[in-house]
């Protein structure tokens, strides 16, 4: 599939000739882009688009100060969550009444770990690898620490699917890795939990809305993911939560809010869970978060996913050619699958001075993000990148590493927010 | 203190004069109130400030938009939910540092009676009253049903303090009941909770913002509240969250979000907490709505709490005044306290067909709410309500009165959120 782009030599017309060549080249006016910018982020906050720019004006200024509580009816907010996960639904392989959005993937995962933990009561276990992502990990502390029988057993990445036993009663894990973008097998570690009697938990805040998941047909249990990155939400956008239609009256969440009542507004006394996923949300939700999510979705409409994926390799293929063919000698190695169908949308590059590179890419108008200890990590977002793009990344990568001092001072690591 | 106000009969001319002399008059214009309407929702939703309305623009548009995943740190996104916090500690008696902005008030409440379950290992019971929010009882069912040796008890409201005992290990309780409006003794339940070694969380939902609350000073462990209200965050604003200076290095969070680590960004596979109320933070909060809700609490800035308490009283004291000159003989009945002391910042009526009631006064432009079975519900907002507001409120109250027929199938009950 992406022999195409693979092993040839590169010229920047050449690259200016497959945008003009792109299917998805339509897609990248959806979103507003500050001028000059070479923005490979996205996979930790998506850009603003224009649908979200207008619903937060609207949202705000006429709904809430115009109509004010009587948006809730006038304006659906109470049906929100439900149909922004309809939309997601539709990127995750899943049935629109299988997904809802509601507090963070954090949060999402408390309620998942516990619901999950309940429907197998002899069991003990929550799996995971040493290579997931850090808060996933910590939520599952948390949870082991309210509830003594729990216990988080953490394993290798290749060692996950033959530490499945009678004892795990689910395992946790991010489907792309967050740092080298290795895209775990769904499908295989699916199977080897159900031959165990385990329920799996998968985190799609790196796949959602980046490539193609099919979670009904790998007959997936659970999943969360958030909104702020390739679903393109805004700054903290609320997360979703998956699960699978046959658990729907078994599973439950810990956090009985009133949104994820049978009837909220009955104020009864007793809480009730409501059908389906709905039970899975908790309190009220930020109405202008969701609502900027919501419209954001709409930047998918039309867009074939197999397309976006194709793209989405093509471009990560290309850049790790590139930095072969214009970045060679300066000590970066390549910090991802070589092999497209095994890496998420992103790649990595490696290098003792990654933080140093990465702030003189920013201040040069690239815009990656650092990940400790030395990697260089570039979000591949087919929606808006173009292929001319990564060369000119490229090209500011190899000027970098040409003329910067990376010892010096000013680069000392500050905060950057996955 | 109110004596000023009752017993008087009220003309539309004399509180005409009063709006004159109100010191708080000036906060008026600080909102965008839609031209002709009567809102006295704002315990349910507060709206919109012209503050928030320009701070949402420019997080939406220029820091998301234009500096995108760069504003964590240029704009400080990072501390934001401290920052607001902060402001909020202004308004409850508490400390800047006791207080953070995060989630929603039902996942606040489950992080801290499951923290304070922890401080007091040897006790089993969450003590509430029957007159408790709702929500606020779910989500300690949710913490029963998940920790087998948690039992949650509910009492009548008068039996709450004697109810108080040694297997108590945590009292749990709304400041302001959300039906009536009464205010409870919490410097009294906080001196009955210490004497028997129990802790007290209280919801702040209804009091934040609507009057003075002296978290510190009443020697107080927990709070929560909502952003939504009297804070005028916007629809679903991010929770707020307070922790007592003395158990901060005690109290932790069950919910061990990234947010709530001591350095989220080494991505550490372990969970340290961080110091203080930070580690009550769990996921990514969401920004915008965040901001909207810190841009709000400007328009708090220079505002006398006990200046506003004494309006809020005043034109409570004037509501009931007014219906009971204007609206004697249609069966209504005061549903709230008389004495404007023991009465938080709403008043309420009772009437067979309240729901009715309350959709006719909204067709005319009186917005108040319903709640069930029989509550029609006003919420006193000083900041924006005038004196003959009151009057032009209980005016249509009674040409509703003269001239609506309740039955009518169009009054059918919707859902209101609270």
């Amino acid at each position: 599939m992406t022999t195409d782009v693979r092993s040839a030599v590169w010229t920047r017309d050449a690259l200016l000739e497959l945008d003009r060549e792109d299917p998805l080249a339509y897609c990248r006016e959806r979103f507003v882009l500050p001028e000059g910018l070479l923005y490979f982020d996205g996979n930790s906050l998506g850009p603003l688009t224009h649908t979200s720019r207008r619903r937060v004006r609207e949202v705000t200024e006429q709904q809430w100060g115009r109509d004010l509580i009587g948006s809730w009816n006038q304006h659906d907010w109470i049906h929100l969550p439900l149909q922004v996960g309809a939309k997601i639904a539709g990127l995750i392989g899943a049935e629109e009444d299988e997904v809802v959005v509601a507090d963070s993937i954090s949060v999402n995962l408390f309620k998942l770990l516990a619901s999950a933990l309940e429907l197998r009561p002899g069991r003990r276990t929550i799996l995971s690898d040493t290579a997931n992502f850090p808060t996933d990990l910590y939520m599952a502390q948390g949870l082991a620490q309210l509830e003594e029988r729990v216990r988080l057993r953490r394993v290798a990445p290749d060692e996950l699917i033959t530490a499945i036993d009678s004892n795990t009663a689910v395992v946790t894990l991010s489907h792309v890795e967050f740092k080298t973008g290795e895209l775990r097998d769904m499908a295989a570690i699916q199977d080897a939990a159900r031959e165990n009697g385990a329920l799996v938990i998968w985190d799609l805040a790196h796949s959602a809305g980046a490539l193609e998941v099919d979670l009904d047909s790998c007959g997936a249990d659970f999943a969360v993911g958030c909104g702020y990155k390739f679903l393109n939400g805004g700054p903290g956008a609320p997360a979703f939560i998956y699960v699978a239609r046959r658990l729907h009256q078994r599973a439950s969440s810990p956090l009985f809010g009133w949104f994820g009542h049978r009837d909220p507004f009955a104020f009864d006394t007793d809480y009730v869970p409501a059908d389906g996923v709905q039970r899975f949300q908790c309190g009220t939700p930020p109405i202008v978060s969701l609502a900027a999510l919501d419209a954001a979705l709409d930047t998918f409409q039309g867009v074939d996913l197999a397309e976006l994926r194709r793209k989405s390799m093509k471009l990560g293929d290309l850049f790790l050619d590139l930095v072969e063919q214009e970045c060679s000698g300066f000590g970066l190695e390549i910090g991802c699958p070589r092999d497209a169908e095994r890496r998420g949308s992103q790649v990595s590059l490696r290098h003792p001075q990654g933080y140093a590179i990465v702030q003189a890419l920013i201040e040069r108008g690239v815009v990656g993000d650092f990940r400790a200890p030395d990697v260089l990590r570039f979000g591949i977002t087919p929606l808006y990148q173009r292929y001319v793009d990564v060369w000119d990344v490229v090209v500011v990568l190899r000027k970098v590493m040409e003329t910067e001092a990376f010892e010096d001072s000013r680069y000392r690591r500050r905060g950057v927010v996955t």
